[in-house]
Parts: C-alpha cells; structure tokens; sequence
C-alpha cells in the first residue's frame, strides 16, 4: 500500500524523510557495515551517534549547560515514579496540574511516594478548560510542581509555562516537545517518550537540572537513579541504541527543515486549520476551551454520534488512518505532529466535509 | 562498505536474512501503509505483530500454558531489581551463583532488596569455572535461586540446569536463550535482554510461572510489577513496539531455520571449531575449564597481549569487527550468537592463524 496519512497519538507517524534515509542505511549505517542496531553501544561508531543526537537536541532547545540530557527507557510512566523519588529530597509533599488522564496517572503514580497536592484540578469539567492562574492553589512546602503541557488524550495545551517562583517545575512533555519553542530555564526537569515527536517507543528523554541530581534515596532499583544515569552518560545497561540513533535523524531533520521555531509556525498553522473547520461547521465540534487547545491532538465528535464507526472506516478506505478518540473518550481525534504535513490536515478536512455532506 | 562480521558481544549482529526483511517493509509494514515503528500499540495491525511474536516464541522454547511471556523495557538490569521485588514473597534471603560479572550486577542490585546468600561463588578464580554440585552451599529459607546460564563477559555457560528442588529457579538468559533447547518447567522465571539472541537493545523477555505472581509489595514503581504486565498484555504503558516487532521477525527466521535444536546442532559445531582452534595453538588460549565454556562468547588471550591491539585493528581492517574483550577483562572475545555464521568463525580462525604466523 502506499503511504497513508497516520494520525496515530503515539507511537506515530514518523517524518518521511527519516524514514526514507534509516531505511537506506537500515544494513549499513555510515559506512560500518552494520546496522545502527547492532552496533556495540561501547563502540566509537555509535557513542559518535549518541553524542551527535544529544548535541542536536542542545542546539535545538537551546538547553543551557547546566541541564543534563539522558536518554532512558521505561517511557514516560517510569518517569512518573522516577520523579518524586529523584525530586522529593526529603520532603513529603508534590504539587500537581490535573488536567488530563496523563496528569492523572502521573498523580496516582507519585501517591505511591508522596502527599499530592492538586494545585489544579479540571477533572470535574471533563478536562475540558485549564483555569486561570488566580486560581492554582499551590502547597507552601512543595518538593516541586508537576505539570503536563499537553494533554495528549483529551487535546489540552498550556500556551504560557505555568509560574512556579522557587519550586522546580517538572513536566511530561510527551507529546508537545520539539512543537514549540521552550525556555528550559524555567524547568526543573523536562521528561518526554519519544514515540511522538522524537522517535520510535522505547526511549525516553529527561532533561534535568544540575542541582536536582543526588538525592535518589537508597532501597530503590538502581535504574530508577537520574544521577546514577547522569554519570554514565546514559549507559548504565544498555541503552535502546535504535531509537537513540533514530532520534539523532529526527534532530537532524528538524535542523534540516528551519528548527523548533518553523516547527511551531507549521503547527499553529496546521491546528488552525483544522479547528477553524471543526468551529465553522454544525456537525463537528470540539469540547476544548479555545484558549487551551491542543496544536497537536484534535480530539472531535459528530453531531450523529452513531456515525462514529462509520466515520473511521470510511477514513480508514480513503488513507486517513487512527482516527478513531482514545476509548476513554470516545468520538474521534487527530494527532497531528511534527511528522505530520499539512497535505495530511488537508486531506482529512476534505475527507470531514465530504462525510457531512453524505450523512450530516 | 560490504557487511562485515560483527563479533558485538550486545548489541550484536542480526540475522542477515530478517535485516533484510525489516529493510524491505522498513515503510510499508504488511501493506499497511507505514512502518511497524508508527503503528500504534493499540491498533489491530500491532495487536496482531505482538500476539504472533509471543506465539512463536511459545512454540520454539515450548512454553507451558501456566508461565506468563511479557516483553517489557528496561533490558535484564531492570530486572536485576523486580526479580526480589516480585519473588521474595514475605521472604528475606535469595540464593544467587556468582559466576561471573553479570551475576555479580544480579548480585549487587538484589543487596538493596534482601539477604543474598551466595550459593556458588567463584570470583575468587577469576570466574573461570564452575564447582561440582556437591560444593553448592543453599541456604535453608531462600525465596529464589538465581544463576547467570551464559555469562557474557566471562565466557562461562552452564549446559545443565542446576537442580534447585522446590525453590523457585530464576535465570537471567540474555546470553544464551533460544542458543539451546531448555525445559521451561524447570524455572520459576527465565529473564533475557533482547539485544543478543533476540533483536534490538530496549526489550526484555520475561518469562513467568502464574503461581509466582500476586507478590510484588506496595510502595514502588508500577513498571516493576510483573503482575500488573502481566494484567495488561505487557500493555501497561506503550512497549518498545518495533523492537518487539523484530523480535518477531527473528522469531519466525528461527522457525524457518528449523528451530531451536537446529540452532544449538550450529552454535555446537561453530564453537566447538572455534575451541578447538584455540587449544591446538600455542599462541591463542582460553581460560575457562573445559567442561563450562560458552558456546556464545569466547574469549581467548594472545601469548604476547602486547599484541592485543594490533589483532583488534588488523582484524577490522579485515571486516572482523568489535573482537576487543571486555574492559574488565582485557584480551579479546568473539560473540557468536544464533546470527553469526559458521563462515564468519571460519573467517576468524582463518585471520587467527594468518596473524600467529606473521607475529606468533
């Protein structure tokens, strides 16, 4: 079949162009003779694609040299844990946004270490809206604020970073990283799987601050240390060394095509389009306050919600692919990455206006 | 360049025949239109890739219908630390063989969790053997006997399985599984990293008896609890989805080779060449007592180790890669997992005599 337009959540579509190249040198990565994949993470021709995608991912986020990046496994939800036994530095309570079902795990998770404070909470609302910040409640002995700036299941995105004064501010950034500029400054630490924006499942990025490194308590398994993890360069075990190179070609494409800042201006434009469609219509609609919209996922339902299946088959037929909402949704949603072109949003607006024109 | 042989100790060469394959569908995965790298872990198409994988790999280990198989991340260390979690049961003293420097890892992380009673331990000659059974010192209450089948540093390989009695074996297989038929009965769990004998680094095999689920205590990360993988298909958050995909792909090469008994009839005659090489010369030798030594990694020292790094730069000038020994060794090491050829052994022995007679 040719190649389809993939709106997938994660794992997703990954960037034509890096697929084109890895594809090439699938058997034969710079002339080794061997696959990126099995190459020894010991040896000189991959620790050269490790420092190469970390130095890329510097450039790109501009990330001040007293941020150690690392490039771990377990996806986000090992940082979930992670997070308050590397962050909690004898203190006893969090604060967290819960503005999402990714928020909310992440909340369950640290209830496994610590009292959670929800200085935010719109679970009520469906999380639907993120309140104004005169009405965050934040504790007064925080170890830190967690927060996560895109909502990948219910299209959720914080425009502005969430002011935290003193309190080092963590966030899940899965499914918005490399979208949009950031100031990693304002951040404790930055955390993000890869299998959105970055690459293929299996890695995840961390991105934490000098002074937040040393504080894992004892008792705990030794890959759960981002200090442990800091000192040797990510290569505690073996890392995922496939992903890792294959996120080294997503920097490089990133680089390629203008950085973090042609990213965003593709994925305000992208978004817009496919909301001011959404808010034009009478049969499509999205539950999000139009001042947290998500520029990457679209969640959207039908007027005739009956059509739900119908609607995904038929788009399924025509190459619109994994556009059926997260099951704890329901309706439809469109993730809509980096990886994916603005032909893709265009596709599935003619697709969505010719569908209303058949049953709306 | 040509593809060469690869001697990677992990991640180490893949078979040629699946490179090629996964090269081909790199971007169109079962006419679906993208990769197995973009499919989401909850779609049919992947739902349909990881069930097969499991499948197969149930068929060629013969995998009674009582022990779970999940395919998790965070390689075997990761596991070093949920093997106590999981299997200590209320209990407070595991019995581990220490038999060479990955059992000695095992060893150490499973110290932050219990009393380790070092059933066999034979640090003290350098790991280079393995005592009779008579001189295995149980202890009276161990939860768990853990042992290392293939020790990938030091060359040492169990080829019986010890006789642990009622106590639950647990094995970390990274090294060895699939090398050689094993009787699956016999063990509580069996554990292995991929990236040796099954696919690309960031996936573990886990393989679980039923009973020895239910235990893992409160209070530490949910990506550690077996129960809970096991619950959730392995689900519990998105897995490395193409490394489980290639996994796969070496699962049904296996099976097209003739399965495991072929496998072990080739890993047999390749090393018992490569030994018999080795013993015949007065300038290569092998430390390991005759009785344990690995069919999967060899390691073997020049008469003159001031030699050490010109064999190591010839032979890759040669295209014989990543033939140094371990650090924590020194000399050299040849891997010869189920994807190198006996021509790539032939290739080696051949270089060996041509270098002895130029410098022996």
């Amino acid at each position: 079949m040719s190649r389809v337009y993939n709106f997938s959540a994660g794992p997703a579509a990954l960037p034509a162009e890096v697929m084109r190249r890895a594809q090439a040198e699938f058997r034969d990565c710079n002339g080794t003779g061997m696959s990126a994949m099995e190459m020894s993470h010991r040896s000189k021709a991959f620790i050269a694609i490790a420092e190469q995608a970390e130095a890329d991912l510097r450039e790109l986020l501009v990330i001040p040299a007293n941020y150690k990046v690392l490039f771990l496994q377990g996806g986000a939800t090992m940082q979930f844990g992670a997070i308050p036994l590397n962050l909690l530095r004898g203190k006893n309570t969090a604060d967290y946004f819960r503005t999402g079902a990714w928020s909310e795990k992440a909340v369950k998770e640290a209830q496994r270490f610590c009292a959670v404070n929800l200085a935010v909470d719109t679970q009520a609302g469906n999380y639907t809206d993120i309140p104004d910040a005169s009405e965050w409640k934040f504790s007064k002995d925080a170890a830190y604020v967690h927060y996560t700036p895109n909502e990948t299941i219910h299209g959720v995105e914080f425009h502005d970073v969430p002011e935290a004064g003193d309190i080092p501010l963590v966030a899940d950034m899965s499914s918005n990283i490399l979208s949009r500029p950031i100031e990693v400054s304002k951040f404790g630490v930055i955390y993000a799987g890869a299998q959105k924006n970055i690459g293929p499942a299996g890695l995840c990025v961390v991105i934490i601050r000098d002074d937040l490194l040393g504080y894992m308590p004892e008792g705990y398994p030794s890959l759960l240390d981002y200090t442990a993890h800091a000192k040797a360069g990510s290569m505690l075990n073996t890392p995922p060394t496939y992903a890792w190179y294959f996120a080294g070609l997503v920097f490089q494409w990133l680089k390629d095509e203008g950085g973090i800042a042609a990213m965003e201006a593709r994925n305000i434009q992208k978004s817009r389009k496919l909301y001011d469609f959404i808010d034009a219509s009478d049969f499509y609609s999205n539950p999000v306050a139009k001042h947290c919209r998500s520029r990457m996922n679209v969640p959207f339902t039908l007027a005739k919600p009956e059509l739900d299946k119908l609607f995904v088959e038929e788009a399924d037929k025509a190459g619109l692919k994994n556009l059926e909402g997260h099951r704890s949704v329901g309706g439809m949603r469109a993730s809509i990455y980096n990886a994916m072109p603005e032909a893709g949003v265009d596709a599935l607006i003619a697709f969505m206006q010719e569908f209303e024109k058949r049953h709306g």
